[in-house]
Formats: structure tokens, sequence, C-alpha cells
């Protein structure tokens, strides 16, 4: 393992965090608001930026080991740095440490217990760190950075893992490029439209930044329900759903093919479970909680959506639905937005090839010598791929359990521990019981805000990324 | 497909289920009972058997598919007509086919409001269904009754498909006579054993029919709590375990190898479960709710065997206790007991070759080209094993979510009907809320009362055998 190399790019990193930084100074200073937080942020994360890429130099021979510990470290790091303008707005720091890593993994979870008391600068810097993680911040760095030349790529895979890779260009840092120029854009237009919706700039940025991220903060402790505006819910919800499908695809769409999505199985499994689960959740509201029919359909087209793509808005409080209504959002959990989105999750391709791998099992033991290979857009999955999403799902699932049973035994009762796991793992934000959208994840004990930050790290980076450093092998020579 | 053999070996089944109905008749007798319920039974159930299997002619050339339809439709049939006896004393159709099926699975669900109000004899054919089918009625069906030939194989594969063929004997009806001898003889160890702990012959004969059938049905509506006596749980804990593991190795420890058992992965990693389950839920119940610590060993240790085992007995009212215990059992109610046992789940061999296949998925992202198959007992698993075992869990957890999702839409709570659902897929028996081991399932309205008999058919033939026929490429000619 070659630990200068290692260091030598978290310093780089973290110079460009410190450099990002700059950003909510400027918007401290317009709003004028302390500057003492985000100025000691910058000095700090510079300056152990700077410190570390001169300390140890630089090289381009990386294996595989030295891009998962970049991008798992660099993500932690990304956080911690990242949490010290909370830290310095009197935040508790395991607190600003969480709230930090639920921003930039997208999550949503909170655990500010008075929202509005925050400064708007700092507000604006919890959103925007939703918007770097969804993306991808390292991904960014790539884009932006030039000299990581080959390497480049190991980290994109490090980050992105997802099982289905789009290469739309050769070079990783065209493509990282293209990803996120697509991504700004479609965050431009949806700024133009929350400000045509009557939204001041400040909230039509700061929920673009949350929303495109599949992230879920908002500054008003009500989340959405604060607009009680069925206008800014709907266009909040095509860009939901627009941010949990794979961008590679927006590209094409926008480029080259305008059939591209509608081409594509994941997309065309992900709106089906969308609306099969909207529907379920509207006869839910309607019939055992006696909402109106467009009522109904309202809550249930936006949380869904919310939820799917691992968003976690509320228009709201789904905590206090009838369980029937909850299960719906409970499974919707378990599945996530596409590969290649911004949402978290187990992701729906995921999903779906399991799915045709058990009807394909049916299939054989009726007839044992067919050959029928599962297909995905028309071509036969290799059994690699199949096998990585296997492991995938069984590590998920033994770290959604291991952490719901550390949880339970900490004090917290079955559902919060239950959804609390699979919010943090899936990068969802809200889940039911202690934990519902209207609350915070501030009751949860100590050691249980350590272990829900580390759900989030390792459901962020598609769990192998993490798991693999944290395994002894990797260590070994 | 063809249609004769099916319904001709039908018949022949319930021609053997009418014959082995005489036995619960003698029972009645013996107490003075209502002859009535099994005399009735006897003459229905026979008289179906004679006439299909006279109507329909047997041959010997079957497919797989008729194996499958045998075997589905005969554990269907076997329910349906063994539900006699307790609908002619007085039960409900739907609830009388309910606690039969839950019998003959070895689930040990109960719709029973009263049970002691029943006869004794009612209450003998009640246990004797489940030790009916813990080995499996197909596979006693085979060893007893000859002329099966060849296409016993297809049967005995249907009924017990677990992942690890054991073939004890080259010939399927031998292997299907040693394995009902080798559950014959322990059961009557067993007797002897409860006897001597000042149990009445009566309470020995039904709760060892209940104990090595993994099944969990008593005479009694408070369980083994009845008797509050620590001998008495201890044995049934030791005969509860002997029943979670695999007997053909029973066999081979009792016969040719003394350390066969402790030879086998799956055996090792089911103590292991078992004992880290039990500490983990003494020190739960001792820290959390204040029992002391022997007390708090004796309820866990009884608890943690029965639920992995899928049994399902209970010594006191767990749906009580604190959360952090509960998820305990929650977490082994996925797991179950050995293959080739008569317990239920997903069972433990599936559960360590998916842990196995994850471990050696993180090693390949290190080494991407090493080779390293996933080995059990020293050997490769082979792919096909694996992707079978895939299918499984993923049909497996489908099956759980859709029954989930249905009884929560019928207006049960979340904690209900997660754990009825996996009580019965699993066949477990209790699981928590409306549904806990001193409540009864009576309250699941009629329509859950059906999706839960079809899980519990669905869980004791391992999925395939009952999906399979409900697909429609199954009819295809």
């Amino acid at each position: 393992m070659n630990h200068g190399v290692i260091l030598n790019v978290l310093g780089r990193l973290l110079r460009f965090l410190g450099a990002i930084m700059l950003l909510p100074l400027l918007v401290a200073i317009y709003y004028g608001d302390s500057l003492y937080p985000f100025l000691t942020a910058v000095i700090i994360t510079g300056f152990t930026g700077i410190l570390l890429s001169h300390r140890y130099s630089s090289s381009d021979e990386w294996k595989t080991r030295e891009g998962f510990a970049i991008v798992a470290f660099g993500w932690l790091s990304v956080a911690i740095f990242g949490s010290i303008p909370f830290m310095l707005d009197g935040i508790a720091p395991v607190n600003a440490i969480f709230e930090s890593m639920s921003g930039f993994t997208t999550t949503g979870a909170t655990v500010l217990l008075d929202i509005e008391s925050h400064t708007r600068s700092i507000l604006f810097w919890r959103s925007m760190t939703q918007w770097l993680g969804g993306m991808g911040i390292i991904m960014l760095f790539i884009a932006i950075l030039p000299k990581l030349g080959v390497a480049g790529r190991q980290l994109f895979r490090a980050e992105a893992p997802g099982p289905t890779e789009d290469k739309i260009k050769p070079r990783i840092r065209e493509t990282a490029k293209i990803l996120w120029l697509v991504y700004f854009t479609i965050s431009i237009v949806e700024i133009i439209a929350l400000v045509l919706a009557d939204l001041s700039l400040y909230d039509a940025v700061t929920h673009t930044f949350t929303t495109m991220a599949c992230g879920g903060f908002s500054p008003y402790s009500e989340s959405i329900a604060a607009f009680d505006s069925p206008l800014v819910e709907g266009i909040i919800t095509f860009f939901m759903l627009v941010a949990g499908a794979n961008f590679a695809l927006h590209y094409r769409t926008l480029r080259t093919d305008r059939s591209s999505l509608l081409k594509d199985d994941e997309f065309k499994f992900y709106l089906f479970i969308v609306s099969f689960a909207t529907l379920i959740l509207t006869f839910s509201l309607w019939d055992d909680m006696g909402e109106e029919l467009f009522t109904a359909f309202r809550f249930a087209v936006f949380q869904v959506v919310s939820i799917t793509t691992t968003t976690g808005f509320a228009t709201t409080d789904f905590n206090l639905w009838v369980d029937s209504a909850k299960i719906v959002l409970l499974a919707v959990m378990f599945i996530g937005g596409c590969a290649g989105s911004t949402s978290g999750g187990v992701k729906v391709v995921r999903f779906l090839l399991l799915l045709k791998y058990a009807r394909r099992a049916l299939f054989k033991s009726i007839h044992p010598r067919a050959v029928k290979p599962v297909k995905f857009n028309n071509k036969a999955v290799p059994d690699d791929v199949m096998q990585a999403i296997v492991s995938f799902v069984v590590i998920y699932l033994m770290i959604f359990a291991i952490s719901t049973a550390l949880l339970s035994l900490m004090g917290m009762d079955l559902i919060s521990s239950i959804t609390a796991s699979i919010a943090t793992l899936g990068n969802i934000g809200p889940g039911f019981g202690l934990v519902g959208p209207m609350s915070n994840f501030d009751v949860v004990p100590f050691v249980g805000k350590l272990i829900l930050i580390t759900n989030m790290w390792i459901g962020r980076l598609e769990v192998f990324t993490v798991i693999v450093i944290l395994t002894p092998e990797f260590w070994k020579r």
C-alpha cells in the first residue's frame, strides 16, 4: 500500500474543500452573519490540505486498494472538516459530524432541535453539502482538478460502484465533467422553476441543492409542508424523480436520443414502482384515514417519490399515518432510486435483476436443461455482475440487521431502530417512531449516533468501498 | 402433464392418511371421547382416496412436473382432509384448515381460543399432525408403501429440497425408511425422558410429537409454561436442538462416525447462532428487564432454541419483553434450523453460504484475479447450488414482504403483520403483537388467514415446489 499517495490526494481534496467553503463565506457576508465559522473552517481545512499535499508526494502508480482508501477516507475527512462551521456555530461535535455526514451522503437525517434558530449561511452550507455529495465530491474533484490521470478511474469506480457502468466518454475526466454539467444544468432549471413558483431565491437555491441531490435537508423544520403549495410540491416531485434516475441517461436524452430513458429497463421499472406504490398509498390514505381522494393522492405521490428517491422531504407528518400507509413507505425504503442517480438505497437495477434471477430459477426448476440468461436492456448479465449484486445485498442486509440490533439494545423501540437503520444506510433521512419526519435524530444515544454516521458513510459508497477497508485482508502486505 | 398419475398418487396418499387417522380414533375410544369426528374423517378420507386411486391408473413415467404437483397438492389435500376432525369438533372451516395446515407444516400457530376446551383425542390429533409433517408425510408414504419405484426420488426432492442432498443410501426408499426410523427412535427416547420428569404419558407423547417436529403445538394454552419445571424445559430444549439439526447426520453419528455432527460446518454455525443469541438475550433480560441472571438465562436459552428451530414453544409471554429482547428473537426467525432437520425457515446452511459468498466478494474486490471458491465442509459449492440459494432467499423475502403488506392493508399493525408473516412462512408459530405466544391467530381477518395458510404451505415445501405450480409456465404443454 502506498500511504504517501493516499495522504497526498486527501490533502488535495481538503484544499479543494477549503476553496469550496469560500462560497458559504460569501453568503455569510451577504446576510451579515458572523464570518467566524466559515473563515476558521476555510483556514483549518485549507491549511491541513496544503500541509498534507506538500508533505507527501504524488504518484500515478495506484492499485485498487489505494483507490478504495482515498475514497473511503476522503468522504470521512470531508464530513469531518465540513462539520467545522457547525461546531463553531455551537453544535456539539458528534452532532455536527452527524449533520455533516448526513449532508454529504445526501441522507438528510437531522439532529438539529430548532432548525430556524441557525443563521442563513449555516443552513445554506447545510444544503450545499448535499448538493456536493449528490453527484459526488470526488467526481467533482476529478472533473475540475487536473493531473489525476489514469488513476481517476479507480476513484470514480470506488465512489459510484453501481452495477451498470456507463461509459459516456472514454476518458474518465470527461465523463465526470459531463455528469456534473448535466447535474448543474438541471439544478439551474429547478431554481428558475421554484422562483417562478414564488419562492425566494434563497429558498429556491437551498431546496434545489437538496432536491437534485436526493438529500432532503430543508431550512424549515416543517420541510416542504412549510410552503403548503401544490405547485411547489409538483415541481419538487418532478425534480426528485429526475434526480433519482440515471444521469448518464439524462445526458443521452438531452444530447443524442430523446427516448433513452424510456428504452431503459431500470427506468421503466422505477416508474412502475413509484406508480404502484402511489396507487396503494393513495388507496390507504383515502380508505383507512378518510382523506379526500385528491388530498390522499397529493400526499401519496409526494411521499412515495420522496422516499423512493431517498430524498426524505415531507409534506405531512407521515409518522402519524396508519400502519398500512407506513408499510408502503417502508417497502420502498428497501429499494431506492436508479443506479447512476444521486439517490441511495439498494437501487432499482439490483432489485430488478434479483427478481429476474429468481424468475429464471423457477423456470429452470421446470426446464432443468434450458439455457436462459438473465437479461438487462436486451443484453445477458455477466455472472460476476450478478455475484456482486448478491454480495452487495447480503452485506447491506447484514449491516442493517446489526445496526437495528445495536440500536434496540441501546433501548430504542423496534420500529425506530429498524427505520433509523434503513433510513441512514439507504441515505433516505427520516424514518418512523422517534426518528419520524417531524422529529429529529437527537434522541439517539451517543454511540447510536456513531453507528448511524457509519451507516451513512457505508451506504453512500455502496457498501464495498467502506467495508473493504475495514477488513484485515485489506491491510495485509 | 400426466394428470392421471397425479390423481392416482394423491388417492393413495389419502388412503394412507385415512389409515393413519385410525390412531386418534383409538385414542378417542380410550378416553371415551365422541368417536364421530374421527370415524367420519376416516371414512371420508379413505373413501375419497380409494375412489381416486381406482379411477386413475398408476404409471412410473413421471417428470419433474408431476413430482412438484403431487407434493404441492398432496400437502394441500392432507391439510384439508386432516382438518375434518377439527370441523366436526365444531371449529369453523377456515379455522380448522388453518389449524391443520399449521399442524402438518409444523408451524404451530393456533386459532383455537380455548385450547383446553377440546377433547384429548382432538388435541392428540393436533399434536400428531405435527409429528407426521415434521419428517414429512410424503417421505413416510415413500418409506412405508411400495411400488413408487424410481419416481419416489422426485417426491423426496420436492418435499425436502434443501441445498445439501444427503444420500444415505442409493435407494430413496431406504433413505426415507432410515430417516423415519431415526426420527421415531429419538422420539421414543424423548417420551421416556419426559415421563421420567414426571409428565403423564399423554403430555409426554403430545409434547414429543411437537418437539421432534419443531412444531410447537401444546395441549395447554400456556404452552411449556404450564409445567413450570426447569427439568422439563431442559429436556425439551435438548430435543428441540436435536430436531433442528440434520437427521442424516444423526444417523451417521449413531451408526458410523460419532463426530459427524461436530465436523459439519452447518451444525457448528447453528450452535454458534444459538449460543450467541442466547448470550445477547440473557444480557438483555438481565440488564433491561431486571431479571435474575439465572432466570434470564433459563428464559433466554429456551426461547432462542424454540424460535431458532422454528418450534415456537414458550415458557413465558415473550411478547411482553422489551424490544431489545424481541429483536434477538426476530433475528433468529429469519434464519431457522439446519437443512435436513424438521425445522423451517431459510435454514442455517443457506445463511452461512450467503455470508461466505459475500466475504468472497470482499476478498475479490481487493484481489480481482484471485480464484477462491466458496467452500462448505471442505468442498467447493457448485454455482448452481449458490444460484438456487439466492433465488430461494429472494422469493422468500418477496413473499414475506407481500404478505406483510397485505396484512397491514387489512388493518393489522406493522409488528403483528411482520411477525405473523415470518412466523407462518418460516413455520415458526407465534410472533409478536396480536399474534404473540399467549394470544392466537383468530384475530387475523378471514382473507388474512388464507394468506397465512398459503405462507405455511409455501414455507414447508421450501418455496419452489408451491411457487412453481402457481406459475403459468408450469401449466403450459
